[in-house]
């Protein structure tokens, strides 16, 4: 087994082609890490949640680590780790256009994410306006690869 | 869709029956998040690490959160969040005991490790002395459950 660094463009391309990552924030030094739905789009992460410690955590301390793998065969794997920083994404006037861009991205993947009763634009007024929309802004990534030392990628 | 805590006897039995998990550690309030492969037994989950920026951090600031979730059929899931304290199993007399108790834990699952080359006790010298083997001393254990609300779980 070898482990590789991947490059910034073949981490790009691992984090476009997932959806599910998981994500750690921090108070106090105290990190806590939850599994989040995504969509990448130039250089951010889009991602929405109700209400709760990540939200709180993250409105207070904005850095936060976000990590992306992919298990395969043979006991390869892929693994893909972003630093980056927290950006809500209020109803606000200046806010809006990014908001319904974060939300044309998640929607593609609808079926995944689990308030499944939530219909575009935003569903019901009570669980619609609840809902955090926010982007991580990726300072820097990093990616690793396993794989064994036949398969021809070294 | 319905999401229900978990009991923490529940909690534990998830932590029993996966090896994959997810860790973040903390340095200056950022946090860094990476896959881990462990092992549980008495309130501890068991592991070991090459040396690197991981092993620095938690050696720095022993608090750390464990994460391990399970995705099901019909977008059912179950996600457990361990805050936990780093404790490193040092090759001393002192901790001997409990670095063979983590060894004899973690070789019954040797397949999905990464050393794949590596030996009881500790394979070779070179590599083998490398190897960190440490323990998150759980603090306290969460977990939630989602599930569809005509499944009878509830």
């Amino acid at each position: 087994m070898v482990v590789q660094e991947m490059t910034r463009e073949e981490s790009i391309a691992m984090l476009s082609s997932r959806r599910l990552a998981r994500l750690a924030c921090v108070r106090d030094n105290q990190p806590y890490l939850v599994p989040c739905h995504y969509a990448f789009s130039d250089n951010h992460l889009y991602s929405f949640a109700l209400p709760g410690k990540k939200i709180d955590w993250m409105r207070q301390n904005a850095h936060v680590c976000v990590q992306v793998d992919e298990l395969g065969a043979n006991r390869q794997w892929r693994s893909v780790v972003v630093y980056g920083r927290f950006e809500e994404l209020p109803e606000t006037p200046q806010w809006h256009r990014e908001r319904m861009h974060a939300w044309s991205l998640l929607e593609q993947h609808a079926n995944w994410w689990e308030p499944g009763s939530l219909k575009p634009p935003f569903a019901s007024a009570e669980t619609g306006s609840a809902l955090i929309f926010y982007r991580i802004k990726i300072d820097s990534i990093t990616g690793r690869h396993a794989h064994d030392e036949d398969d021809g990628s070294g």
